[in-house]
């Protein structure tokens, strides 16, 4: 049987590296190139030793990606630099998974408002589907411009949408308190990211209002709800690798045990979803290394908020397992294939 | 000069260290006893090879320290343990700093409520100051018996009690997100702090409204306030050793900056409270290892909530620290002596 | 197909579930059974809730293992006790693979030397095969007893042993520096193993000729040189849960470039050894999370020593998925089934 | 009482925020300026924002030191870059403290051969004292050029260079295994400092005879025993922000007792340098954040090598400690001032 043939742009990044790693293990699936703009003419061992004698490809310019005939094309670029790459891609007729965050937004200039620069082909934005495939599924299977969801926004979308597209919800206030590795901020070099500045340290950043991903988890939030809403939203840097706890705190007409079980009959046939009793909290350490969301409800005494706890692996369920999840998803793939559990 | 005798209790604790190490540096104090139930007649040096050269003293056991005619009394024992051990110390008439939270709760009701066993010696509370010395200075001064707060009080309480103290601020929910280090879970043994089991992980527990914690803290609040206060505090654990962050967000009447102006007053001349910039958010790393308690408000925009980011480490100000401030105010030393910055 | 049928001893150690969750996504294997003292009764997931959905059996007594006729027998348990539960499976005809030391050890007088107890039957020592599979591929076939090595000896033996297999070659002293994560201690709890005493602290320990794994490394070197050799050997505690990485100091009359053709010639064909160049030093974390042990030989300039650097992940290479090569081995499998690389 | 001035050159890196830390606390001595060529025109506390209220100067440009009459001046400037700057400083007459390697190596060909860059003014070389203040304290006190000693050759060097001065003793090879934290690689960005590359790992580097600090430690251990000597050593990176542990092999004349007492008899007055026992073998968390270097020597069983493992903190004993326990030795200064136990 013909493999379905893939490229990856950016494949230098950290969620590169966890594609490549998932991708080779997957009986259905060619990889056919993998670019780096830095990196070009460099094998893929040099910047990731650990894959010696898996993958010993060399990485290629960017531009030497143009007349390649692939089947799929994966970007790991950063924002706006992506779009910019994709859209000759996607009007040659590849079907394309973006991992940055330039087809998640619907509206172009609430886009510009948050990444600060107009988009690069925003005709194209309606031909994107959110790749949140638990609740996009059937819009994936024939999406030519998959828009793979960011890492925190994985992590507080899941147990929320299934209690706000409930009609007898009824929602207050949401203030989600985000706790991520580093590999979130990518493998660039930056003080922030120094071993020495994060070893040893617990902080906050962007707190409030002023996170990017707010964007899409508005966006989302207030399409199942419809209406609008708008998240307090908290991220902080643990000294970690991987992971992203979201404690999450909800206003809510309902108890704790009530939004389980709307989570429940929501996720009952999901493979990558584990709804956990109210007593079970998630641990980053439970999901990571595989494409699993964890969460759990608690709370809701005395009349304070519900509690979500949740729980998911930034670089697998918040970014390439999701992605690789989602292409198994476009090509007629069992939906589990090459993911680790 | 005679100085200031001193004897610990269940020494052996990482409390106990850190009391050692800032004692051992005192001009005034003279340490004359280190208590142990289960390392008695073993050198310090054994359980704290670190402390070779430095202090090498025996551990005696708790029942020998009876007779011993010190000015001041430190229990680091633990909950309900310290208060039987304390009693007969201070019916003696020796000035006692507790660490544990067995004096800090006026009400032993609520005290039996949340710890879940009867207070040893309940007519004693009323002789109990809280050591917040921030706001119980004068109290502190004539204490026979001070309740050393505890680590997440300390960190909740400092940056809140100016705003509750002020007339005109008015406050509707508190939630507050506090991630901890591991050795404010003590040098027990538990599987919970066993290194493989933190390592890599990110977790939170007890949250919403279960953890002890929150005795002292609606009490301080709703004291502050003048009317009764519940809090939400959602308690997470952090693979680092040291240091509290917490997040606290807060429905009120004021903006960031205004909160800000209230809390700069309140504290001008405190040598050890550090009120940064809105856009300066405390880091753990900036505190540990010193006596220091940094906070600054942010958020507050478009109807969200002030968002408060506030660091301790938790074994000095949230603990050791503290306590030896407390003695300093108690004995009349100058309040900085021997105190980390 | 009928599958293999698997029981596991010991099963709520950290080993114990990394078979678990390899052999889930075994094709030609079924966990028939997992034991635990301490935890039978509560389901696997109460003690790794990571395994929740995946695998959910619950452990039973090992005295209830008995009458199981299952294919093979993995145990975890301790030494001592490892060879006392195997010694009735043994004799029902069930194949076992030993992780503990218990038959490592040829000489039952060398066993009890460094145990300090004598062995539980010494009379089946003849029949167990040292589980290194590089090297004692063809016994392990047939192996009834199948001794899996220690993860240390693992690390230090691949690399040394076609060097002193081959006449041409003339070693001196051997000295073995190796670093550990803290899994290698196990799941006991003990204050060496705590969070707070780990992290940020590196040490050494049982430094010289006092590690209990000097009995089979000293053994498995001796043989393949056939002369007695004595080795140094100091571990070190590095805080990190997994992999070690063992530098080793070669008085030998070969250079690097040679050595590295010796082990090249001898691993030609291994799908989990991969020898690096000389200026390829391998990390810890190349090899982690893999069964993969990675090493290279450099220095040997100016009449200064060999240097080798190994590097394996103690729980896969060094424990479970060495033990899972060895099953796949005995049981006619294809060697990596399994195996994560 | 006039205070000794001080100015610190590239104050911006780890070691120059260790310096200010101290100095801030030395009743002697008074910081007048630090400089940094990259961050000149900022505060201290944005790059170092726990300094908040402890030191708040405004880093100044290296050139703009030039007329400053200080009474000392440290640099903390890298090699090659420092003896450019402290040349006109050294002919002003202003006694200088270089934490770089520019000044510990006696012959400006050596320097050569391992700085790949020729010495800037070698004809200042044999003003130099190399600061290793337990072996040239009476040259220290004198001395205009002060060249503090590199972090590794600190470890090692203090534990050999008593039983190398010793006649009786006779040494054969020695080789050094050093583990050190990441801070010991500066403040600079680079992959191998990256947070999420070092987290998880453990490895080795420059092993054999390639790192530059085989110059000084030659240098040093070649003066004491008064012939050439050449020794192995192999540095690895920990995943830990501070500490250097040396573990080091030595084919001696000696048991580990005899060479115990021969560093007991030298050490006898020294403050900051702990001989342990034999089966106390020192962490590096024994000597974190503070001046001491501990060490202990054992083994030397059945022929093997006497095993000494040895630790300070790189930043302190290892770097600015010394670096300040020299100044006070220069400056008249009790010898402990400041300085951490």
């Amino acid at each position: 049987m013909k493999k379905t043939t893939v490229g990856i742009l950016g494949a230098s990044s950290y969620t590169g590296l966890e594609l490549v790693r998932m991708l080779v293990n997957h009986p259905g699936a060619k990889i056919d190139y993998v670019s780096s703009q830095s990196n070009a003419g460099q094998p893929f061992t040099v910047l990731f030793p650990e894959m010696f004698g898996i993958f010993d490809d060399i990485f290629i310019l960017p531009e030497q990606t143009a007349g390649k005939k692939v089947d799929c094309v994966f970007s790991c670029l950063p924002h706006a630099v992506s779009a910019s790459f994709l859209k000759p891609i996607i009007e040659q007729g590849i079907r394309v998974i973006d991992l940055s965050a330039d087809f998640r937004i619907r509206d172009p200039r609430v886009y510009q408002h948050w990444y600060k620069t107009p988009h690069a082909c925003p005709e194209l934005l309606t031909d994107a589907v959110f790749g949140l495939c638990e609740h996009y599924r059937k819009e994936i299977r024939s999406a030519r411009i998959l828009a793979n969801p960011g890492c925190y926004p994985t992590s507080i979308l899941l147990p929320l949408l299934p209690l706000l597209k409930e009609k007898s919800v009824q929602i207050g206030g949401i203030i989600a308190d985000s706790k991520s590795g580093v590999s979130g901020a990518g493998r660039t070099l930056k003080l922030s990211s120094h071993f020495v500045e994060v070893y040893e340290d617990v902080s906050a950043y962007s707190v409030g209002r002023s996170h990017r991903h707010i964007a899409e988890i508005d966006q989302e939030l207030s399409i199942a709800a419809g209406r609008e809403i708008a998240i307090t939203f908290s991220p902080h840097l643990m000294p970690v690798n991987r992971g992203i706890l979201s404690t999450i705190y909800l206003t809510i007409n309902k108890t704790a045990a009530e939004c389980r079980e709307i989570a429940l009959a929501a996720y009952r046939n999901e493979p990558f979803v584990r709804v956990r009793d109210g007593g079970d909290l998630p641990h980053v350490k439970y999901v990571a290394h595989t494409n699993y969301c964890d969460f759990c409800y608690t709370g809701g005494v005395d009349g304070g908020p519900v509690i979500v706890v949740s729980a998911i692996d930034n670089l697998i369920k918040g970014a390439s397992g999701q992605a690789l999840q989602n292409m198994n998803i476009m090509f007629g793939f069992e939906e589990i294939t090459a993911l680790p559990k």
